[in-house]
């Protein structure tokens, strides 16, 4: 730990892609940074102009007011903060990949050890990083967030802080990423089979599918509108003509010999929504229907619930 | 069938929201245009400059030089077509949405009374019908095509011949807008439910969406590069890695007590392709997999089948 003498402005735990870009570009804006990883070799690798390379976590949290994990999991994260003795007035921000239940346990061992939390998630590729548009969101106590928004908005032009909830990073994360772009990737991947197995090229399928994610865009907005007025009344295709049509693209899917797998299980909420009794309405209206819990399962659900194991 | 002695450039039969919109975007740009419809009220509706009615699809068609139909389903478009003593040269135009193995029957309707035959796809709502951007496929004999592409291309600047295989645009069709598009905005219901119901603000939810709906758009065009090279190997996530995450987000959801339907099923997918040896492999690869027809179900299936029940 000889090495590390100087005070740096950030530490970076964790140099996988994402980790090491976020220490290039702080580099870059010529902030002074502190980097560590598990396996030394990562780290040495983005060694240079303002980076130094710290041989332990404790190490790189010493030597900077604040560190930033990009860890595999959040076990990682418990195991790297179980290896730091205290972090004594240092804030923690943890930008590793988690979900809702996994937060509290964290920031109580930040708590625990004398620093600050703030959880964090990243909503774009490591190669979208520092541009503009690039979207990163924070949780956390606002006058933690107001001490590094500095910082932190150089990873981003579209940096925002959310709420004081810890979790509800995480709920964006789990709800935007985890579910709705790999359901959405996966319904893509699906669509290919059927349409390049059919004899299409990638190219025709390129050009219809350029519309279609513009209508999807213009139909996330059209969906939260109808949320926020709480009005799913519709002058154009209903619940029911959608979930007609559904199985019947279903229907010729499945008769073609390719899978429908994704497509079957989205039609069955429509065909839910219609038994529920929302035959007449907007598409949206589901989303009215599904946010009525179910019963938690299990005695670790919920916001105030321990780890999964 | 007194009134209808002029001639058309183009009779459009079916007039509700979309038929209407073609019927109006034509006589805007100064063609003369015949609707009928078979409730006659809302062709009577766009009765005006350039716009006629008929009343019956006979009279329309003999009118006009080209017929267009937007019927509710493949079954109205046969009832109509069954309905026409003869085509006599005329050509008809099938934008009404169907899918694959109900082309073959209407396209040797049209033959058998003596009319040409197109098979076309909107790929755009009604409100964008006539802009520079908007995606309208025709499938069909070359020549036919040719006749008609400056009066179809007046619908939407991105209006493209994409086949003579007939049954193509409906392949596309059931795709894209059936399949992904359908899966997709289900996809995004399910994350609205669990994003809102646990307290998240529609607007924080929209802008956590947009980024993630352009990864959508860049995800899709890597997915189909990788197609094209047949190369799926990747320095990024590896199907494995999204397998277990899509897992872990999927459990946290239930946890929570919201569905988690679509994303299990696409999971579902994932488990498949990591037990078919491609987990080292990118998500793309997925679709090499999905791509493998399993045996067609039931003697009506693929191109050459008949109609559904």
């Amino acid at each position: 730990m000889a090495e590390e003498r100087t005070h740096a402005d950030v530490a970076v735990l964790g140099c996988g892609n994402m980790g090491s870009t976020l220490a290039r570009r702080w580099a870059d804006a010529g902030k002074s940074v502190v980097v560590w990883n598990r396996s030394a070799a990562r780290a040495e690798a983005l060694r240079g102009p303002n980076i130094e390379v710290a041989q332990s976590a404790q190490a790189a949290i010493e030597t900077a007011d604040v560190a930033v994990a990009v860890l595999a999991t959040y076990d990682t994260v418990r195991q790297v903060l179980d290896s730091v003795h205290k972090l004594d007035g240092k804030t923690f921000v943890n930008l590793t990949t988690g979900v809702q239940d996994e937060v509290d346990s964290i920031s109580e061992l930040c708590d625990a050890k004398g620093g600050s939390y703030l959880d964090g998630a990243i909503f774009v590729y490591p190669h979208q990083i520092g541009r503009p548009e690039s979207t990163l969101l924070y949780a956390g106590p606002e006058e933690v967030w107001a001490r590094h928004r500095n910082l932190l908005q150089m990873l981003g032009g579209n940096t925002r802080y959310i709420s004081n909830r810890l979790d509800l990073v995480n709920v964006l994360d789990t709800g935007v990423i985890g579910s709705f772009y790999h359901s959405a990737m996966t319904a893509f991947v699906e669509t290919a089979a059927y349409v390049l197995g059919t004899g299409i090229s990638p190219d025709t399928l390129a050009q219809a599918t350029k519309p279609v994610v513009d209508m999807i865009s213009e139909s996330v907005d059209e969906a939260l509108e109808a949320v926020r007025s709480s009005n799913y009344d519709t002058d154009q295709a209903t619940m029911s003509n959608i979930a007609t049509a559904m199985r019947h693209f279903g229907d010729a899917i499945e008769r073609s010999g390719y899978t429908n797998r994704v497509l079957k299980a989205a039609t069955s909420h429509a065909n839910d929504a219609e038994a529920a009794g929302m035959g007449s309405k907007s598409y949206h209206a589901m989303i009215d229907l599904l946010m009525r819990p179910r019963p938690q399962q299990g005695a670790s659900a919920g916001h105030s619930g321990g780890l999964p194991q």
